[in-house]
């Protein structure tokens, strides 16, 4: 397999195989990226919402532990590098059309996913109905 | 309020703000869209991925009922109108950079958020570490 190949998923052939299929035909968008949702595996909590190109993905898929892309810094990212927080991953579902994931994972380190010092990088709670103002989740 | 100033969410100042500040400030991307990350607030089980518009989050908000907006289809889309699966929101959440959304719904009619017929999109999960076949989960 050359590298372009290995980097190749398949396309789904129809709406039916997309939709109900068992090949993986991951959808990446103009920009290469298909969003992926990060969860907790062992509470199940929305840990992080970040997004990989076909070479994270397929190296999250051979390694296990998660890549992204880094659409602000532009350069792939194996979690952890440097903040230890190396996550581990024990389950990838896709949707019905293939254009989002969930990856469940065991974090590593001092178990924290975000850059802030949090578990999640979900911790504020936007305050509706008036929906002007956030406040902080102290289970974030 | 005029029409245009209701659909305007203010903008962070600094990244102090964005990231520790008590005022939401969702940053919508070039296609003035932003992720929400639907879960279900009885089980936190991942539901759906959509996104939505300035308007879809607001009528959101002011509603607390889902609203989305359909990039297939290119429409604002009150999430049950059609289906009866209507969404009651219990919560949103932001992340650090408010560029994602985590909406915590329970949803009315059969209780399914997919259109396939099933509770979740998230239906299938990936073969690991082959990467190529898809396996449906029960549970889904």
């Amino acid at each position: 397999m050359t590298p372009k190949e290995r980097l190749q998923f398949p396309t789904a052939a129809s709406k039916a195989e997309l939709e109900e299929g068992t090949i993986f035909t991951p959808r990446f968008d103009r920009d290469g990226l298909i969003v992926c949702v990060t969860t907790d595996a062992h509470t199940g909590a929305v840990l992080m919402v970040a997004y990989m190109n076909a070479e994270a993905l397929r190296l999250t898929l051979e390694t296990g532990v998660a890549h992204y892309w880094s659409r602000s810094r532009g350069t792939l990212w194996r979690k952890g590098d440097t903040s230890g927080q190396v996550q581990t991953v024990t389950e990838i579902r896709t949707d019905c059309d293939q254009d989002a994931l969930v990856m469940m994972v065991v974090v590593a380190g001092d178990g924290n996913s975000c850059h802030t010092g949090r578990r999640s990088c979900f911790y504020r709670r936007v305050d509706t109905p008036s929906g002007r103002e956030l406040a902080f989740e102290p289970t974030g």
